[in-house]
């Protein structure tokens, strides 16, 4: 299993990302090509205690980088020699298994979807992540990727989801929900309506678990383990999360701060409270599948320090042994509402 | 000041609705009407010590109660003699100055539209709950009455917002902001464009102090006074809030449940970890008001206990005496995108 890890992406590049890559490697036997420019790499490598390149570790010279200035759409054209196109060529070519980048969103999912390209008859790519509920995780689809979306997008949304939960993270039965305002089938806008519609008649037919309409409180308690959305809602759904769990550990700290009382409590918790910040921590979880995409491309966090690379090339590899993809594509044509329609 | 409140509408009526009226009555010297079952109503003013019912306090009967089986769009009309329709109309003839109802949103929502009836030029009535952010309070509009919206209904619900956020919350100059995927211009679906346009020109105008696009994860830290968006998307936001809180309390309780250690530190900290659950707890804002309505209507929790309908009550006082309505009216032709459309 080799991973192509773009070095240059991300906040804290090419340093953290070049370590969390070799602790992949080391900790995990996993191969390694490491995409960026030579010289600040082989430096990232021996900033991290090695004199040279561990065995099962290569580096593929990229000399441009993708900046936030760029335009999203059309930055991995305008750099083709970038470590972002540089990496999806290297992903297409079969040079590795799956690609992982902590660079521009927008950019990785353009150039996925016009380098590595969807599946045959999937009409769009969506963002995947694994989002912490009190019953464990759930898969949140779409979460950003399209804003604007299809009833069709949904019902492949839906599959996507699904499989890649059975496939990636072991659940038999997945429980799908359709992300709504309300339990009764009716709520809702059209969007929802006519989903719902495509849902239940995917779950009648057996290909989906589809267990109907979940409300966001629900789902954070863990009732469906594919939560289907537009990418507008989806996203801000998990900015709602990331923010309110930001504001409650601020509260939290402030808390434990406001008294010798507080403050001797905070000493006893320590430990705890360390695992509890860790159910909301994104480096955690690691990556965000580009679900629909013919071959695994991960997103990793921006801000991702060494232990979410790490994480981020361990969920590529998972994903990329699961055979999700083989799934979709053997099951392409019950994801279609119109196949005559079919673009791509 | 004189408020109608639902002694029928929610999970613990009439009980802890005639108790939260009645300490709004003693504890604040609000005028109150109980809207019900007269014999039920005395009952319950007699189970919370009252042989007799205070000054300032009367009873108006209505033998009817809407029930969550009832169909939310007919219920006032199909029930003439509930608690929701009589308590409306009461409103609409000037017998109090607002109501409070901690019934079916759906039903007193549909009722207030089309009894009370909303302010001429208003396209659609919003709900706009305040809810905690790390600096403060910020009004969230709309967050469920409109599942489908158009740019039109945005811009008003940002003008409810703001002139709300100024009269009845005291914030001088309200940062509107339009709830969004990223912070640039061109982030997000096409009602989002529109709507940026109209704001922004609102913001040019003077009219409203428009700061533009806003994440959820920031609208948590408390970047904006009012936050503007679609009914759908403002209930995800709003029932994702609720279910990260109730998710992390839950995770705290367990922490604090799981050693002798952690128990200790509970104990010394118990005092403060209530102020903290505070912060998520409805009850402690009390109540959300239908913006746009001619006339004061807050809808209460279901769940309301007496604590949460006090609270309900004193925020429909404020909503009464805060001079917010005449500012819609006064202001409704900056309002319309459309003029010539209008339809009510």
């Amino acid at each position: 299993m080799k991973i192509i890890v773009d070095a240059m992406g991300g906040d804290n590049a090419p340093l953290e990302i070049v370590r969390g890559a070799l602790d992949a490697n080391r900790n995990h036997g996993v191969e390694i090509i490491l995409v960026g420019r030579t010289a600040e790499v082989l430096k990232a490598v021996e900033a991290c205690g090695q004199k040279s390149l561990p065995a099962g570790v290569e580096i593929k010279d990229a000399k441009e980088v993708v900046e936030i200035a760029d335009d999203p759409a059309m930055a991995f054209k305008q750099k083709p020699d970038s470590s972002l196109t540089v990496g999806l060529n290297l992903l297409k070519d079969g040079a590795g298994d799956a690609f992982v980048s902590a660079g521009s969103t927008g950019a990785l999912l353009s150039g996925a979807t016009l380098v590595v390209k969807r599946i045959r008859g999937i009409r769009r790519a969506a963002m995947g992540p694994q989002i912490p509920t009190a019953g464990g995780r759930a898969v949140l689809c779409d979460c950003g990727a399209n804003a604007e979306c299809t009833p069709e997008y949904l019902l492949q949304f839906a599959y996507l989801g699904s499989y890649y939960a059975q496939r990636v993270m072991g659940i038999e039965k997945p429980r799908v929900g359709l992300l709504n305002i309300g339990a009764e089938e009716e709520k809702g806008d059209t969007l929802r309506h006519e989903t719902y519609a495509l849902l239940k008649e995917a779950g009648e037919a057996g290909r989906i678990h589809f267990i109907g309409n979940v409300e966001a409180n629900e789902a954070m308690m863990g009732t469906a383990d594919v939560i289907v959305t537009d990418g507008f809602t989806g996203n801000v759904m998990l900015k709602t999360m990331e923010g309110v769990g930001k504001f409650l550990l601020k509260s939290l700290k402030e808390m434990f701060l406001s008294s010798t009382k507080t403050k001797l409590a905070a000493g006893l918790v320590k430990g705890d409270l360390g695992q509890m910040k860790k159910l909301l921590d994104p480096s955690e979880v690691g990556g965000t599948p580009f679900l629909g995409i013919q071959k695994p491309v991960i997103k990793a966090h921006g801000g991702s320090n060494a232990r979410a690379i790490e994480n981020a090339v361990l969920r590529a590899k998972e994903y990329a042994e699961s055979g999700f993809i083989a799934d979709i594509q053997a099951n392409i044509e019950h994801m279609r509402v119109q196949p005559g329609m079919e673009k791509n």
